[in-house]
Protein backbone atom coordinates (compact mmCIF):
# COMPACT_ATOMS: atom_id res chain seq x y z
CA UNK A 1 0.00 0.00 0.00
CA UNK A 2 1.53 3.61 -0.85
CA UNK A 3 0.29 6.72 0.68
CA UNK A 4 0.16 9.97 -0.52
CA UNK A 5 2.59 12.58 2.11
CA UNK A 6 2.91 16.41 1.12
CA UNK A 7 3.32 15.83 -2.48
CA UNK A 8 4.57 12.11 -2.26
CA UNK A 9 3.38 8.72 -2.80
CA UNK A 10 5.22 6.87 0.37
CA UNK A 11 5.30 3.08 1.36
CA UNK A 12 2.47 2.85 3.59
CA UNK A 13 4.87 2.13 6.51
CA UNK A 14 7.36 5.14 5.63
CA UNK A 15 4.01 7.37 5.54
CA UNK A 16 4.70 9.63 8.84
CA UNK A 17 4.75 12.76 9.87
CA UNK A 18 6.74 14.74 12.39
CA UNK A 19 6.10 14.23 15.96
CA UNK A 20 6.14 18.41 16.38
CA UNK A 21 3.41 18.56 13.82
CA UNK A 22 0.73 20.84 15.15
CA UNK A 23 -1.84 17.39 13.63
CA UNK A 24 0.07 15.07 16.03
CA UNK A 25 0.70 17.62 19.23
CA UNK A 26 -3.07 19.31 18.89
CA UNK A 27 -5.07 17.65 16.74
CA UNK A 28 -4.89 20.98 14.78
CA UNK A 29 -6.11 19.70 11.62
CA UNK A 30 -9.04 19.31 9.23
CA UNK A 31 -9.92 16.09 7.48
CA UNK A 32 -12.33 14.35 5.20
CA UNK A 33 -13.42 10.94 4.95
CA UNK A 34 -14.25 10.37 0.80
CA UNK A 35 -15.25 7.34 -0.87
CA UNK A 36 -13.93 6.05 -4.11
CA UNK A 37 -16.52 4.12 -6.48
CA UNK A 38 -15.33 3.02 -9.75
CA UNK A 39 -12.39 4.77 -9.45
CA UNK A 40 -14.18 8.23 -9.49
CA UNK A 41 -14.83 10.00 -5.63
CA UNK A 42 -18.63 10.52 -4.68
CA UNK A 43 -19.70 14.06 -3.75
CA UNK A 44 -16.21 15.19 -4.44
CA UNK A 45 -17.68 18.86 -4.61
CA UNK A 46 -19.33 18.50 -1.59
CA UNK A 47 -16.66 17.19 0.71
CA UNK A 48 -14.11 19.60 -1.03
CA UNK A 49 -16.37 22.63 -0.07
CA UNK A 50 -16.57 20.94 3.85
CA UNK A 51 -12.76 20.63 4.08
CA UNK A 52 -12.51 24.38 3.13
CA UNK A 53 -14.79 25.29 5.35
CA UNK A 54 -13.16 23.52 7.98
CA UNK A 55 -9.95 24.96 8.00
CA UNK A 56 -11.54 28.16 7.47
CA UNK A 57 -13.02 27.79 10.89
CA UNK A 58 -9.36 26.63 12.00
CA UNK A 59 -7.67 29.64 10.20
CA UNK A 60 -5.73 26.79 8.42
CA UNK A 61 -5.06 28.86 5.27
CA UNK A 62 -2.82 26.22 3.28
CA UNK A 63 -3.32 27.38 -0.26
CA UNK A 64 -3.32 24.15 -1.70
CA UNK A 65 -6.30 23.98 -4.08
CA UNK A 66 -9.15 21.13 -4.54
CA UNK A 67 -7.69 20.55 -7.86
CA UNK A 68 -4.66 19.71 -6.47
CA UNK A 69 -6.24 17.67 -3.58
CA UNK A 70 -8.50 15.87 -6.25
CA UNK A 71 -4.95 15.37 -7.93
CA UNK A 72 -2.95 13.64 -5.20
CA UNK A 73 -5.94 11.53 -4.30
CA UNK A 74 -6.39 10.15 -7.84
CA UNK A 75 -2.69 9.18 -7.75
CA UNK A 76 -2.60 7.68 -4.35
CA UNK A 77 -6.25 5.50 -5.65
CA UNK A 78 -4.44 4.59 -9.35
CA UNK A 79 -0.86 3.65 -7.39
CA UNK A 80 -2.74 0.57 -5.56
CA UNK A 81 -4.73 -0.05 -7.97
CA UNK A 82 -8.14 0.57 -5.85
CA UNK A 83 -11.37 1.62 -7.97
CA UNK A 84 -12.97 0.78 -5.21
CA UNK A 85 -11.99 2.22 -1.86
CA UNK A 86 -12.23 4.15 1.11
CA UNK A 87 -10.41 7.56 1.48
CA UNK A 88 -8.97 9.93 4.02
CA UNK A 89 -7.51 13.48 3.10
CA UNK A 90 -6.27 15.59 6.54
CA UNK A 91 -4.52 18.94 6.24
CA UNK A 92 -2.19 20.14 9.25
CA UNK A 93 -1.06 23.20 10.34
CA UNK A 94 2.48 21.74 9.83
CA UNK A 95 5.47 21.84 12.23
CA UNK A 96 5.63 25.29 13.90
CA UNK A 97 7.40 26.91 17.13
CA UNK A 98 6.62 25.60 20.00
CA UNK A 99 3.79 27.43 21.48
CA UNK A 100 -0.18 26.65 21.27
CA UNK A 101 -0.71 30.09 19.94
CA UNK A 102 -0.53 29.31 15.63
CA UNK A 103 1.68 31.19 13.37
CA UNK A 104 0.61 31.00 9.58
CA UNK A 105 0.26 27.76 7.42
CA UNK A 106 2.84 28.18 5.34
CA UNK A 107 4.16 25.18 5.22
CA UNK A 108 0.85 23.08 5.95
CA UNK A 109 1.05 18.90 5.95
CA UNK A 110 -1.51 16.85 3.21
CA UNK A 111 -1.81 13.48 4.03
CA UNK A 112 -3.83 10.72 1.95
CA UNK A 113 -4.66 7.18 2.81
CA UNK A 114 -6.51 4.76 1.39
CA UNK A 115 -7.70 1.44 1.60
CA UNK A 116 -9.84 -0.97 -0.08
CA UNK A 117 -13.42 -0.88 0.54
CA UNK A 118 -16.28 -3.43 -1.01
CA UNK A 119 -18.60 -1.11 -3.17
CA UNK A 120 -21.92 -2.55 -1.72
CA UNK A 121 -25.13 -1.42 -3.26
CA UNK A 122 -26.23 -2.57 -6.48
CA UNK A 123 -23.32 -4.95 -7.33
CA UNK A 124 -21.24 -6.16 -4.45
CA UNK A 125 -20.87 -6.90 -1.22
CA UNK A 126 -22.14 -4.42 1.73
CA UNK A 127 -19.34 -2.78 4.04
CA UNK A 128 -21.45 -3.66 6.95
CA UNK A 129 -22.81 -6.99 7.82
CA UNK A 130 -25.66 -7.01 9.77
CA UNK A 131 -28.04 -3.67 10.90
CA UNK A 132 -26.16 -1.35 13.53
CA UNK A 133 -26.83 -1.90 17.36
CA UNK A 134 -27.04 1.68 18.93
CA UNK A 135 -26.83 3.09 22.13
CA UNK A 136 -27.46 6.67 24.02
CA UNK A 137 -24.51 7.10 25.97
CA UNK A 138 -23.36 9.69 28.59
CA UNK A 139 -20.94 11.44 27.16
CA UNK A 140 -22.50 14.92 25.49
CA UNK A 141 -21.61 16.32 22.46
CA UNK A 142 -19.04 19.57 22.21
CA UNK A 143 -21.06 22.14 21.56
CA UNK A 144 -20.74 24.87 18.85
CA UNK A 145 -19.36 27.32 20.96
CA UNK A 146 -16.13 25.27 22.17
CA UNK A 147 -15.86 23.65 18.92
CA UNK A 148 -17.78 24.52 15.70
CA UNK A 149 -19.64 21.21 15.52
CA UNK A 150 -19.25 21.91 11.54
CA UNK A 151 -15.77 21.38 11.36
CA UNK A 152 -14.39 17.90 10.95
CA UNK A 153 -11.10 18.18 12.44
CA UNK A 154 -8.80 15.75 14.55
CA UNK A 155 -9.83 16.54 17.76
CA UNK A 156 -12.01 13.42 17.82
CA UNK A 157 -11.91 12.33 21.76
CA UNK A 158 -14.97 13.31 22.19
CA UNK A 159 -16.47 10.44 19.54
CA UNK A 160 -13.76 8.08 21.00
CA UNK A 161 -15.26 8.83 24.82
CA UNK A 162 -18.56 7.94 23.44
CA UNK A 163 -17.61 4.94 21.76
CA UNK A 164 -15.85 3.53 24.86
CA UNK A 165 -19.14 3.76 26.65
CA UNK A 166 -20.74 1.10 24.60
CA UNK A 167 -20.39 -2.11 23.24
CA UNK A 168 -23.08 -1.22 20.04
CA UNK A 169 -21.77 -0.39 16.82
CA UNK A 170 -22.70 3.17 16.84
CA UNK A 171 -22.92 5.75 20.28
CA UNK A 172 -25.78 8.38 19.95
CA UNK A 173 -24.92 11.47 22.08
CA UNK A 174 -26.96 13.96 22.93
CA UNK A 175 -26.38 17.90 23.50
CA UNK A 176 -26.12 18.97 27.30
CA UNK A 177 -29.55 20.08 27.07
CA UNK A 178 -30.91 16.34 26.71
CA UNK A 179 -31.40 16.73 22.84
CA UNK A 180 -29.90 14.09 20.00
CA UNK A 181 -27.34 15.28 17.95
CA UNK A 182 -25.51 12.43 16.26
CA UNK A 183 -23.44 8.89 16.28
CA UNK A 184 -19.44 9.20 16.37
CA UNK A 185 -19.33 8.87 13.46
CA UNK A 186 -22.58 9.11 11.88
CA UNK A 187 -26.08 11.36 11.30
CA UNK A 188 -28.91 9.88 12.89
CA UNK A 189 -32.58 9.71 11.17
CA UNK A 190 -35.46 8.00 12.05
CA UNK A 191 -39.00 7.51 10.93
CA UNK A 192 -42.51 7.98 12.61
CA UNK A 193 -46.12 7.91 10.59
CA UNK A 194 -44.46 7.50 7.80
CA UNK A 195 -42.22 11.19 8.46
CA UNK A 196 -38.15 10.92 8.32
CA UNK A 197 -36.95 13.26 10.77
CA UNK A 198 -33.64 13.89 11.66
CA UNK A 199 -31.97 16.61 13.85
CA UNK A 200 -31.54 19.80 11.91
CA UNK A 201 -28.07 21.76 11.52
CA UNK A 202 -28.85 24.08 13.90
CA UNK A 203 -27.70 21.45 16.44
CA UNK A 204 -24.00 20.83 17.41
CA UNK A 205 -24.31 18.50 14.02
CA UNK A 206 -21.42 17.93 11.38
CA UNK A 207 -23.42 18.61 8.08
CA UNK A 208 -23.11 14.85 6.70
CA UNK A 209 -22.61 14.47 3.09
CA UNK A 210 -24.32 11.22 2.79
CA UNK A 211 -27.08 13.16 5.24
CA UNK A 212 -27.66 16.06 2.61
CA UNK A 213 -27.63 13.14 -0.69
CA UNK A 214 -30.39 11.52 1.92
CA UNK A 215 -32.59 14.40 2.10
CA UNK A 216 -32.41 15.09 -1.40
CA UNK A 217 -33.45 11.92 -1.92
CA UNK A 218 -36.49 11.79 0.15
CA UNK A 219 -37.63 14.91 -1.55
CA UNK A 220 -37.47 13.01 -4.90
CA UNK A 221 -39.21 10.10 -3.58
CA UNK A 222 -41.77 12.27 -2.35
CA UNK A 223 -41.47 10.89 1.82
CA UNK A 224 -41.91 13.84 3.61
CA UNK A 225 -38.93 15.12 5.95
CA UNK A 226 -38.59 17.24 8.82
CA UNK A 227 -35.50 19.04 10.78
CA UNK A 228 -35.49 19.87 14.05
CA UNK A 229 -34.17 19.53 17.53
CA UNK A 230 -35.57 16.05 19.16
CA UNK A 231 -35.57 14.21 22.23
CA UNK A 232 -34.35 10.22 22.83
CA UNK A 233 -38.58 9.95 23.39
CA UNK A 234 -38.73 10.50 20.08
CA UNK A 235 -36.06 8.18 18.96
CA UNK A 236 -37.84 5.58 21.17
CA UNK A 237 -41.36 5.63 19.82
CA UNK A 238 -39.90 5.43 15.86
CA UNK A 239 -41.60 3.19 13.70
CA UNK A 240 -37.72 2.97 12.14
CA UNK A 241 -34.23 4.37 11.77
CA UNK A 242 -31.15 4.40 10.10
CA UNK A 243 -27.81 6.04 10.43
CA UNK A 244 -25.62 7.64 7.36
CA UNK A 245 -22.19 8.07 6.54
CA UNK A 246 -20.07 8.05 3.81
CA UNK A 247 -18.38 4.89 4.69
CA UNK A 248 -21.81 2.90 5.92
CA UNK A 249 -23.89 4.90 3.32
CA UNK A 250 -27.79 3.89 4.54
CA UNK A 251 -27.10 1.61 7.83
CA UNK A 252 -29.97 0.38 9.58
CA UNK A 253 -30.56 0.53 13.42
CA UNK A 254 -31.17 -3.13 14.35
CA UNK A 255 -31.70 -2.12 17.87
CA UNK A 256 -31.50 0.66 20.75
CA UNK A 257 -30.05 -0.43 23.64
CA UNK A 258 -32.05 -3.34 24.76
CA UNK A 259 -35.15 -2.09 21.99
CA UNK A 260 -34.99 -4.05 18.80
CA UNK A 261 -36.07 -2.21 15.94
CA UNK A 262 -37.47 -3.81 12.85
CA UNK A 263 -35.72 -2.79 9.31
CA UNK A 264 -39.12 -0.39 7.60
CA UNK A 265 -39.81 0.30 4.46
CA UNK A 266 -38.53 4.13 4.19
CA UNK A 267 -35.04 3.02 5.27
CA UNK A 268 -35.28 0.36 2.59
CA UNK A 269 -36.53 2.72 0.21
CA UNK A 270 -33.65 4.82 0.47
CA UNK A 271 -31.30 2.39 0.72
CA UNK A 272 -32.38 1.47 -2.48
CA UNK A 273 -32.11 4.82 -3.88
CA UNK A 274 -28.87 5.64 -2.62
CA UNK A 275 -27.58 2.44 -4.18
CA UNK A 276 -29.19 3.70 -7.53
CA UNK A 277 -27.86 7.00 -7.30
CA UNK A 278 -24.12 5.61 -6.99
CA UNK A 279 -24.67 3.38 -9.88
CA UNK A 280 -26.15 5.96 -12.14
CA UNK A 281 -22.65 8.07 -11.56
CA UNK A 282 -19.96 5.46 -11.42
CA UNK A 283 -20.33 2.88 -13.70
CA UNK B 1 18.78 17.23 19.05
CA UNK B 2 17.78 14.00 19.59
CA UNK B 3 14.24 13.12 20.69
CA UNK B 4 12.89 9.50 22.21
CA UNK B 5 10.32 7.49 20.22
CA UNK B 6 9.01 4.74 21.58
CA UNK B 7 12.29 3.42 23.29
CA UNK B 8 15.31 4.37 21.35
CA UNK B 9 16.92 7.96 20.97
CA UNK B 10 16.53 9.32 17.30
CA UNK B 11 17.59 12.57 15.86
CA UNK B 12 14.42 15.11 15.76
CA UNK B 13 13.91 15.21 11.92
CA UNK B 14 13.88 11.60 12.06
CA UNK B 15 11.35 11.41 15.62
CA UNK B 16 8.21 10.69 13.12
CA UNK B 17 4.74 8.79 14.15
CA UNK B 18 2.78 6.80 11.68
CA UNK B 19 0.15 8.89 9.79
CA UNK B 20 -2.60 6.19 11.10
CA UNK B 21 -1.11 6.62 14.94
CA UNK B 22 -4.15 7.39 16.78
CA UNK B 23 -2.63 10.19 17.81
CA UNK B 24 -2.14 11.96 14.73
CA UNK B 25 -5.77 10.61 13.47
CA UNK B 26 -7.78 11.53 16.44
CA UNK B 27 -5.25 13.49 19.04
CA UNK B 28 -5.74 10.20 21.00
CA UNK B 29 -2.99 10.65 23.36
CA UNK B 30 -2.40 11.94 26.83
CA UNK B 31 0.78 14.32 27.48
CA UNK B 32 2.61 16.15 30.14
CA UNK B 33 4.42 19.12 29.80
CA UNK B 34 7.49 18.94 32.22
CA UNK B 35 10.42 21.14 33.09
CA UNK B 36 13.78 20.34 34.40
CA UNK B 37 15.78 22.09 36.72
CA UNK B 38 19.45 21.10 37.19
CA UNK B 39 19.13 18.14 34.79
CA UNK B 40 16.01 17.05 37.21
CA UNK B 41 12.29 16.91 36.69
CA UNK B 42 10.10 19.55 39.07
CA UNK B 43 7.18 17.71 40.58
CA UNK B 44 7.72 15.17 38.48
CA UNK B 45 5.30 12.51 41.02
CA UNK B 46 2.66 15.22 40.55
CA UNK B 47 3.00 15.01 36.40
CA UNK B 48 3.26 10.96 36.53
CA UNK B 49 0.30 10.95 38.30
CA UNK B 50 -1.42 13.11 36.26
CA UNK B 51 -0.26 11.33 32.97
CA UNK B 52 -1.38 7.97 34.75
CA UNK B 53 -5.52 9.98 35.57
CA UNK B 54 -5.17 10.96 31.82
CA UNK B 55 -4.35 7.82 30.26
CA UNK B 56 -7.23 6.32 32.56
CA UNK B 57 -9.98 8.69 31.53
CA UNK B 58 -9.12 7.60 27.59
CA UNK B 59 -8.78 3.91 28.32
CA UNK B 60 -5.02 4.03 27.35
CA UNK B 61 -3.37 1.13 28.93
CA UNK B 62 -0.50 1.10 28.19
CA UNK B 63 1.42 -0.53 30.84
CA UNK B 64 4.30 1.59 31.27
CA UNK B 65 5.51 2.18 34.42
CA UNK B 66 6.67 5.75 35.84
CA UNK B 67 10.26 4.58 36.46
CA UNK B 68 10.39 3.46 33.01
CA UNK B 69 9.06 7.22 31.73
CA UNK B 70 11.36 8.85 34.07
CA UNK B 71 14.23 6.69 32.53
CA UNK B 72 13.50 7.52 28.84
CA UNK B 73 13.01 11.63 30.00
CA UNK B 74 16.24 11.17 31.68
CA UNK B 75 17.90 9.82 28.75
CA UNK B 76 16.36 12.29 26.33
CA UNK B 77 17.74 15.14 28.73
CA UNK B 78 20.98 13.60 29.14
CA UNK B 79 21.64 13.00 24.96
CA UNK B 80 21.10 16.27 24.31
CA UNK B 81 23.39 17.59 27.37
CA UNK B 82 20.53 20.02 28.62
CA UNK B 83 19.80 20.72 32.44
CA UNK B 84 17.24 23.65 32.12
CA UNK B 85 14.77 22.43 29.67
CA UNK B 86 11.41 21.33 28.03
CA UNK B 87 10.07 18.34 28.52
CA UNK B 88 7.05 16.89 26.67
CA UNK B 89 6.29 13.47 26.78
CA UNK B 90 3.07 12.20 24.99
CA UNK B 91 1.29 8.52 25.18
CA UNK B 92 -0.89 7.79 22.13
CA UNK B 93 -2.77 4.78 21.45
CA UNK B 94 -0.79 3.73 18.44
CA UNK B 95 -1.81 2.41 14.71
CA UNK B 96 -5.27 0.27 15.65
CA UNK B 97 -7.26 -1.11 12.93
CA UNK B 98 -9.29 1.90 10.86
CA UNK B 99 -12.53 2.08 12.87
CA UNK B 100 -13.00 5.04 15.65
CA UNK B 101 -13.84 2.50 18.50
CA UNK B 102 -10.57 1.92 19.96
CA UNK B 103 -8.75 -1.60 21.03
CA UNK B 104 -6.38 -2.41 23.61
CA UNK B 105 -3.50 -0.26 23.62
CA UNK B 106 -0.75 -2.89 23.44
CA UNK B 107 1.84 -1.19 21.37
CA UNK B 108 0.92 1.99 22.34
CA UNK B 109 3.19 5.08 20.90
CA UNK B 110 5.47 7.09 23.49
CA UNK B 111 7.39 10.07 22.62
CA UNK B 112 9.22 12.42 24.55
CA UNK B 113 10.70 15.84 23.13
CA UNK B 114 12.93 18.69 24.77
CA UNK B 115 14.05 21.59 23.98
CA UNK B 116 16.24 24.27 26.09
CA UNK B 117 14.59 26.55 28.40
CA UNK B 118 16.45 29.61 30.40
CA UNK B 119 15.81 28.25 34.10
CA UNK B 120 14.90 31.53 35.30
CA UNK B 121 14.18 31.78 38.90
CA UNK B 122 17.03 33.44 40.97
CA UNK B 123 19.79 32.60 38.64
CA UNK B 124 18.27 32.36 35.67
CA UNK B 125 16.67 34.41 32.67
CA UNK B 126 12.68 34.09 32.58
CA UNK B 127 11.56 32.82 30.36
CA UNK B 128 9.09 35.46 29.49
CA UNK B 129 10.13 38.94 29.14
CA UNK B 130 7.26 40.67 30.18
CA UNK B 131 4.29 40.30 32.30
CA UNK B 132 1.24 38.96 30.40
CA UNK B 133 -1.39 40.42 28.22
CA UNK B 134 -4.79 38.10 28.71
CA UNK B 135 -8.58 38.66 27.39
CA UNK B 136 -11.01 36.65 27.58
CA UNK B 137 -12.31 34.94 24.51
CA UNK B 138 -15.75 34.15 23.07
CA UNK B 139 -14.63 30.46 22.76
CA UNK B 140 -16.13 28.48 25.75
CA UNK B 141 -13.81 25.71 27.72
CA UNK B 142 -15.18 22.26 26.60
CA UNK B 143 -17.59 20.66 29.47
CA UNK B 144 -16.51 17.60 31.30
CA UNK B 145 -19.74 16.05 30.17
CA UNK B 146 -18.45 15.97 26.30
CA UNK B 147 -14.32 15.82 27.45
CA UNK B 148 -12.90 15.71 30.89
CA UNK B 149 -11.15 19.13 31.58
CA UNK B 150 -8.62 16.71 34.19
CA UNK B 151 -7.40 14.97 30.87
CA UNK B 152 -4.63 16.32 29.19
CA UNK B 153 -4.71 14.89 25.60
CA UNK B 154 -3.82 15.80 22.33
CA UNK B 155 -7.41 17.36 21.36
CA UNK B 156 -6.20 20.78 22.09
CA UNK B 157 -8.52 22.95 19.47
CA UNK B 158 -10.65 24.41 21.86
CA UNK B 159 -7.59 26.21 23.08
CA UNK B 160 -6.33 26.89 19.66
CA UNK B 161 -9.16 28.59 18.66
CA UNK B 162 -8.96 30.55 21.83
CA UNK B 163 -5.55 31.83 21.23
CA UNK B 164 -6.41 32.47 17.09
CA UNK B 165 -9.26 35.19 18.89
CA UNK B 166 -7.13 37.16 20.57
CA UNK B 167 -3.48 39.11 20.01
CA UNK B 168 -2.78 38.74 23.55
CA UNK B 169 -0.61 36.06 25.37
CA UNK B 170 -3.05 34.08 27.24
CA UNK B 171 -7.21 33.75 26.08
CA UNK B 172 -9.39 33.02 29.36
CA UNK B 173 -11.90 30.83 28.45
CA UNK B 174 -15.46 31.14 30.72
CA UNK B 175 -17.40 27.66 30.93
CA UNK B 176 -21.15 27.89 29.22
CA UNK B 177 -22.54 29.48 32.44
CA UNK B 178 -20.18 32.53 31.82
CA UNK B 179 -17.68 31.28 34.88
CA UNK B 180 -14.25 31.87 34.70
CA UNK B 181 -12.44 28.77 33.94
CA UNK B 182 -8.36 28.83 33.30
CA UNK B 183 -6.27 30.21 30.55
CA UNK B 184 -5.85 28.45 27.41
CA UNK B 185 -2.74 26.80 28.63
CA UNK B 186 -2.43 28.29 32.18
CA UNK B 187 -4.63 28.58 35.59
CA UNK B 188 -5.97 31.70 36.51
CA UNK B 189 -5.75 33.72 39.94
CA UNK B 190 -6.62 36.68 40.98
CA UNK B 191 -6.40 38.89 44.47
CA UNK B 192 -8.45 40.55 45.99
CA UNK B 193 -8.39 42.88 49.49
CA UNK B 194 -5.34 40.35 50.25
CA UNK B 195 -7.15 37.36 49.47
CA UNK B 196 -5.98 34.84 46.32
CA UNK B 197 -8.71 32.88 44.12
CA UNK B 198 -8.50 30.91 41.53
CA UNK B 199 -11.33 28.85 40.18
CA UNK B 200 -12.14 25.65 41.64
CA UNK B 201 -11.33 22.25 40.28
CA UNK B 202 -15.22 21.29 40.44
CA UNK B 203 -15.40 23.26 37.13
CA UNK B 204 -13.88 22.67 33.87
CA UNK B 205 -10.00 22.93 34.97
CA UNK B 206 -6.82 21.14 34.44
CA UNK B 207 -5.59 20.25 37.72
CA UNK B 208 -2.76 22.57 37.27
CA UNK B 209 0.59 20.90 38.57
CA UNK B 210 1.95 24.76 38.89
CA UNK B 211 -1.29 25.56 40.45
CA UNK B 212 -1.41 23.22 43.53
CA UNK B 213 1.99 24.41 44.36
CA UNK B 214 1.28 28.11 44.54
CA UNK B 215 -1.86 26.99 46.33
CA UNK B 216 0.57 25.34 48.98
CA UNK B 217 3.17 27.89 48.74
CA UNK B 218 0.12 30.61 49.78
CA UNK B 219 -0.61 27.96 52.68
CA UNK B 220 2.69 28.49 54.12
CA UNK B 221 3.27 31.81 53.63
CA UNK B 222 -0.06 32.90 55.57
CA UNK B 223 -1.89 34.24 52.89
CA UNK B 224 -5.61 33.65 52.24
CA UNK B 225 -6.61 31.86 49.65
CA UNK B 226 -10.70 30.80 48.05
CA UNK B 227 -10.92 28.55 45.46
CA UNK B 228 -14.92 28.59 43.81
CA UNK B 229 -17.07 29.68 40.99
CA UNK B 230 -15.76 33.44 39.32
CA UNK B 231 -17.74 35.67 37.33
CA UNK B 232 -15.73 37.86 34.91
CA UNK B 233 -16.55 40.96 37.01
CA UNK B 234 -14.68 39.11 39.70
CA UNK B 235 -11.71 39.33 37.70
CA UNK B 236 -11.88 43.04 36.70
CA UNK B 237 -12.45 43.78 40.07
CA UNK B 238 -9.07 42.13 41.42
CA UNK B 239 -6.02 44.51 42.56
CA UNK B 240 -3.86 41.95 40.59
CA UNK B 241 -3.90 38.39 38.86
CA UNK B 242 -1.37 35.65 37.83
CA UNK B 243 -1.33 32.62 35.30
CA UNK B 244 0.53 29.70 36.57
CA UNK B 245 2.04 26.52 34.23
CA UNK B 246 4.59 24.39 34.19
CA UNK B 247 6.61 27.05 31.72
CA UNK B 248 5.93 30.58 32.87
CA UNK B 249 5.72 29.14 36.16
CA UNK B 250 4.39 32.23 38.40
CA UNK B 251 3.62 35.05 35.88
CA UNK B 252 1.83 38.29 36.35
CA UNK B 253 -1.37 39.57 34.32
CA UNK B 254 -0.38 43.23 32.81
CA UNK B 255 -3.58 43.81 31.08
CA UNK B 256 -6.94 42.20 31.17
CA UNK B 257 -8.47 43.51 27.68
CA UNK B 258 -8.08 47.34 27.87
CA UNK B 259 -7.47 47.54 31.23
CA UNK B 260 -3.64 47.71 32.90
CA UNK B 261 -3.16 46.22 36.15
CA UNK B 262 0.00 46.41 38.69
CA UNK B 263 2.24 43.69 39.50
CA UNK B 264 0.87 43.66 43.14
CA UNK B 265 2.76 42.06 46.69
CA UNK B 266 0.98 38.88 46.70
CA UNK B 267 2.00 38.05 43.09
CA UNK B 268 5.76 38.91 43.66
CA UNK B 269 5.71 37.27 47.30
CA UNK B 270 4.41 33.94 45.40
CA UNK B 271 6.84 34.29 42.76
CA UNK B 272 9.48 34.54 44.61
CA UNK B 273 8.62 31.64 47.31
CA UNK B 274 8.02 29.69 44.01
CA UNK B 275 11.64 30.92 42.79
CA UNK B 276 13.04 29.70 46.38
CA UNK B 277 11.44 26.52 46.31
CA UNK B 278 12.68 25.45 42.66
CA UNK B 279 16.46 26.65 44.09
CA UNK B 280 15.81 23.88 47.06
CA UNK B 281 14.82 21.35 45.34
CA UNK B 282 16.90 21.77 42.32
CA UNK B 283 20.97 22.70 42.69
Amino acid sequence: MQYHVNGNLVPAEEATVSVRDRGFMYGDAGFETLRAYGGTMFEWEAHANRLRRTCDVLSIDHGIGDGELRKRIHETLEANDLRDAYVKCSITRGVQAGKLTPGPADNPTVVVIVSELPRGGKRGTSVWDAPATAEIVKTRRVPDHALPAHAKTHNYLNGTLARLETEADEALMLDLDGNLTEGATSNLFFVRKGVLHTPSLSGAILPGITRTVVLELADELGIPTRTGCYRPVDLRRADEAFLTNTTWEVRPVGSLGDTELEIGSVTRELATAFDALVESRHY
